[in-house]
């Protein structure tokens, strides 16, 4: 499968890289890791996402030269997804009518392109992205190293994660002796929040209750409490991950006020407890660890359901709270 | 300076390990790892420690055989003081009979020890028991892998300090190679945290406020808060943290509430602002971007005199809050 990426890029010229919408990390870092690359082989290339680089990725070189646009509006002989579970991810219509390579790094991606890059042992597409580096006989430039840093350093949580191996670790070390200041990449990425983003996050886990059985844990927020903290609708992303990191507990949800009566519910799980299920039954989907859906209702009358739901998702007994 | 350590072992047999009061991961983590190694060696060794384990480190091999004591009783060839700036760190006062090996990584440890061994080039003492290691041409285990694993994964904060180098890396991708499980030492380090912590970073968190240069920010707790949080005195460790993490602010304060008009106060700072001077005013110490000093007196009056002292240190203008 690399063979044919090395082939294509070989004997092909006009290219296009894209990710995901709401493109995160290693979206945006393999793609920008390939546009650096192919750029340095002399090659036409583009990078085409519908939704704009969020602040923390400006620190990227190549970022700026991001097409931002709703669609795939040019002829190129190949058009890169990078991290995509299918066609419809990147949000690009105009995709059916393009030679498509999907490029990925999740066992479940189908091999919807007309040529499929698919590695399972790899940390994160950055990863892939070095190999195909080393494949090519491309140097490894600063600009290529940061870009793939990056990459593998949200992929991987901060090498918290499983997918952190011996060789993702060992590709970091060679990335920095490449150029990479890890400090600076890391200060960009984690360090650099706004103010009303802590903010928020105080007010929203000084609400955190749990169960009787201490397993299922819930924050909220309302309208009110965002304007309190004057804050955007991405300072609350990530919020839900703190409930997680408590010893006891397997699954959390996230309340989300989005106007009267409405509200959007991140659910987040640890280990086998399947949380997609959960959503699925209230219209929403997801992973079995990472899942969301939206209901309406009295907050009491829905957080209820849902709590109930994870409840049975956890396997303890649906008990008053 | 390795070389004496080196010989010093070969020649003597009885050993006890030491690190400062509240250890942390690297303190804990070297001071293992070179128990496991001395313990592969044949030799006799005990780590003593004035402060217990805390919870997160029972995931240590050895931790359990870890010896909580408010003095060393016994005499031993030699003492090892893991990460200390001065023989008075560990708060044991018998260690002035012994013979003190300083084993450090911060340039501004003095040589107190009759051995001292310095090497401000590591990322953490772990790195420079890995030398040690490999100097005494003993295995690296998988328990001492552990160890050294968790002191480079918390003393470079998950890899994201300027203390991050290519051969941190390589050396924590080598570890991994030997055995560690990097998402079981994360899981156990960063995602394990009673339900207390979690309601008091909420509590703590949602106080902040900040100067009108915006480069000073300030959180607080006091102790209705702590008892309201049902918190232990360990759960408010790292908070001061978040604060830091938005974009403009250059330090922060914690005022942490121990008596009535009696407060702890955590000062942290970004790149060349120096919080230790602000907190030597106040007859406190640290480092450069960490420190700590006590005070008393009303909140309000506390709070004006350390932030004006942190706004001399970052260069604003001393304006009203």
């Amino acid at each position: 499968m690399l063979g044919q990426v090395v082939e294509l890029i070989e004997k092909k010229h006009k290219f296009a890289i894209t990710s995901h919408m709401r493109p995160d990390g290693d979206g945006i870092g393999s793609g920008l890791a390939l546009y650096w690359m192919l750029h340095s082989l002399g090659k036409e290339v583009e990078v085409v996402l519908r939704d704009r680089v969020p602040p923390a990725y400006l620190v990227l070189p190549g970022s700026e030269d991001v097409l931002v646009q709703p669609d795939i509006n040019r002829a190129y002989d190949a058009v890169f997804l990078m991290e995509c579970s299918d066609v419809e991810r990147p949000g690009l219509p105009s995709l059916h009518h393009q030679l498509i390579v999907n490029i990925d790094h999740h066992s479940t991606t189908e091999p919807f392109g007309h040529i499929n890059w698919i590695d399972p042992t790899a940390g994160a597409v950055g990863e892939m992205i070095y190999n195909l580096c080393k494949a090519l006989g491309s140097e490894v430039t600063k600009e290529i190293a940061e870009c793939i840093y990056t990459a593998l350093l949200t992929d991987t949580g901060s090498f918290h994660f499983s997918n952190t191996t011996e060789r993702s670790l060992k590709i970091a070390s060679e990335l920095v002796r490449r150029g990479v200041e890890p400090a600076r990449i890391s200060q960009a990425l984690f360090y650099s929040y706004p103010f009303s983003k802590i903010k928020l996050l105080g007010m929203v886990l000084s609400t955190i209750e749990r169960d009787e059985s201490g397993k299922i844990a819930w924050v909220k927020v309302d309208r009110e409490t965002m304007y309190e903290a004057d804050a955007s609708e991405e300072d609350s992303d990530g919020i839900v991950n703190h409930a997680l990191s408590i010893d006891e507990v397997m699954a959390v949800a996230f309340f989300k006020e989005l106007s009267p009566k409405v509200y959007r519910i991140s659910l987040r799980s640890k280990g086998k407890n399947n949380v997609a299920k959960v959503a699925e039954v209230f219209g929403g989907g997801g992973h079995r660890n990472a899942a969301g859906c939206r209901i309406e209702g009295d907050f009491e009358e829905v957080r209820q359901r849902v709590i109930e739901g994870l409840q049975a998702a956890v396997g303890v007994a649906p008990i008053a709270v």
